[in-house]
């Protein structure tokens, strides 16, 4: 028998629990020894609740029970799950997490001293929800050379873009709704600003690069100034609006990136809807391979984590491969990267428009008092400057 | 340094070969050991290419060389790729393959025989090609119970299809262009008689069922009887056709079934065109999760054979678990399936067919001289009795 402890008994926590318990029979089979939680670790009592007698307050009692030998950290934040998962990792017990604030920013640190004590620091949970991707990454694209990945990553960002193109809705109109519904945080910054699919993608970023891309590093835009009238434009030229997060390697330079982009029906990407996330990975054999599902929700993102608790209890005392050096990759800015921009001018500006960016095709959507197109491709630097000289309304990139 | 052995020079073993040579840095690096070709099976000399000094053409020198610990099996085919690879498991060498067929066919026992002799048996190039969809199914959806798996799992097929779609063209004369291209073969029965797609959801099914689905109970409907006409309904309604291959667990009882299906835009498959293949895999936990990517050609399943012999690499003289055990699945009868069907039948036929169907969805598709119409939910006998009473033109299942 193999004990488990699970810390922090909110929404994935409590899925955790209720995961092992439900699927009891498979989850010990594949394990191959019978998966046991012992303690249940939150500040808060569960009076009545099934698991009530799990209930520990006290971290150390956790730490310290040698018992212990894989522990599931559904808490969240950096503070005290960073603490406490060192802790765990340097005493020799494997940690599963779906904290990707803490992976994005502690990550190669964790993964060496858990290699260092014989355990393993594995967080599937922490991107793309219950899609397989951290593993896919790890264990099955092992004879390609990854030079780029693409994913819509954040759930609540999804629903409202596909929300407004469904119904020509405003943002703040559907992020109101979505608000109601509980689709999105009373304090939507971290998905509407992007800085959600940010921690994700540099997850991602590292896996690809073998090195450490910091999330700091990454430019994030979020979608709180896509508008109805943009659609519009999209359904124009046949494409729609997606919050892509994205990294790629052109030349041994490294790229990321997360902002909305117009991407055409021909992206697999492109059918992706509602709360569902995807992952798009480019190898230099394999070309594109896509991984789809729920991105974010109690039961799939706590499937992820018992997948890991699973992993762990088959590699008790043997680590698991994984490829993150603490090295810092140094990414190529933004300013350099080069695409195809759609852009919104004023009517009266539109001869100006077609002098200074030239070669143009030009959206038929009759939206009165502008005029919309999409560039040849340029750097960001040189679109911004030209921007700049005409005047635009709006702009929005092209993938 | 570890050594490999490639059997069989062919599309699949050559790129085998070029994958390991061409990534080698990331293979060497993710395996922990250099990989090494050692030598490759082949009954032909070729002279001029650059491994002509490694082909060798007596598989004794293979099986009897202690130093060889991996051998790709990339022969198709039964005779003698059985033979050679139960030689190999036998004296403990790990063997990765390609050849769906022999999976099918003796996959339990070829497991069974690695694990006795502490050696893998991989076959992730198998279904899928290049998609990663065996490791995820044993690695990554542990914490799952997977009561369902759908996909597009043959290329060839589904490259008719969409272009039936996109050209409003008739199956015969897509298949000579397709075959002219090389995209399906001069012999093109095992492809659209729906024999590949059987064999390879005969393999998920099992692994799903962790027990052996034989792939000769499956019933099997190929695309030949297909035509512009049922497209033409198709997008009246909203729907595509694709070749389907399925299988399910409702109430403990197990269907598997390959054969043409309409779906619809919300299905996640909709968008999967041309040579693509996908599969949906249903969890109670997760619900749907879809891997997608290129399902054949030389290099995705060379990659997919490669990932396998890095898997290996890291396992030398450890099992790698895998749940498939040889005891037969007693599938239920296809007559015993629920689900609607799209019918057409003779418009003189149109109120008998309103009569003995009772109450059907009409397809307005203006289609001279004919009516069609969905069925409401029934078994596949109900329908077969029905659709004799009435005299149909044909019919196509609705997923």
């Amino acid at each position: 028998m193999i004990q488990v402890a699970v810390m922090g008994y909110g929404t994935v926590g409590s899925g955790v629990v209720e995961v092992i318990e439900k699927n009891k029979e498979e989850i010990n089979k594949k394990s191959g020894e019978e998966i046991n939680i012992k303690y249940i670790l939150d500040l808060r009592d569960f009076p009545g609740d099934p698991f009530e007698d799990k209930i520990v307050h006290d971290v150390e009692k956790i730490l310290n029970d040698p018992e212990i030998k894989i522990i599931c950290e559904t808490m969240g934040g950096l503070k005290p799950a960073y603490d406490f998962t060192k802790r765990a990792l340097l005493s020799g017990k494997s940690v599963c997490t779906s904290n990707k604030e803490l992976v994005a920013a502690h990550g190669p640190e964790l993964i060496n001293i858990a290699h260092d004590n014989k355990c393993n620091y594995l967080f599937e949970a922490s991107v793309g929800g219950g899609i397989p991707i951290i593993r896919p990454l790890n264990y099955s694209l092992t004879a390609e050379k990854i030079d780029a990945i693409t994913g819509i990553l954040n759930g609540t960002t999804n629903y409202i873009l596909s929300k407004m193109e469904k119904e020509g809705a405003d943002f703040e109109d559907v992020l109101k709704e979505a608000q109601e519904k509980g689709y999105a945080e009373r304090n939507p910054e971290a998905d509407v600003e992007g800085y959600d699919a940010c921690r994700k993608i540099a997850i991602l970023s590292s896996l690809m690069c073998g090195k450490n891309v910091k999330y700091e590093d990454i430019y994030t835009e979020g979608i709180t100034k896509i508008t109805a009238t943009d659609f519009v434009y999209a359904h124009a030229c046949g494409r729609t609006i997606k919050l892509l997060a994205q990294s790629k390697e052109v030349d041994g330079r490294f790229y990321a990136m997360v902002a909305p982009c117009m991407i055409s029906t021909s992206n697999p990407l492109y059918m992706v809807n509602d709360v569902f996330n995807a992952v798009c990975v480019h190898g230099n054999m394999l070309g594109d391979s896509m991984y789809y599902g729920r991105g974010a929700g109690k039961l799939p993102t706590a499937s992820a984590v018992v997948s890991d608790v699973v992993d762990c209890a088959r590699h008790i005392g043997k680590v698991i491969m994984c490829f993150w050096d603490s090295e810092d990759v140094a990414l190529t800015g933004i300013d350099e990267a080069s695409r195809r921009f759609f852009v919104r001018v004023p009517l009266e500006q539109e001869s100006k428009a077609l002098q200074v960016f030239e070669s143009v095709s030009v959206i038929e959507a009759n939206v009165p008092g502008e005029f919309g197109f999409i560039t040849d491709v340029m750097t960001e630097k040189e679109f911004n400057r030209k921007a700049e000289e005409v005047g635009i309304i709006s702009r929005i990139r092209i993938e």
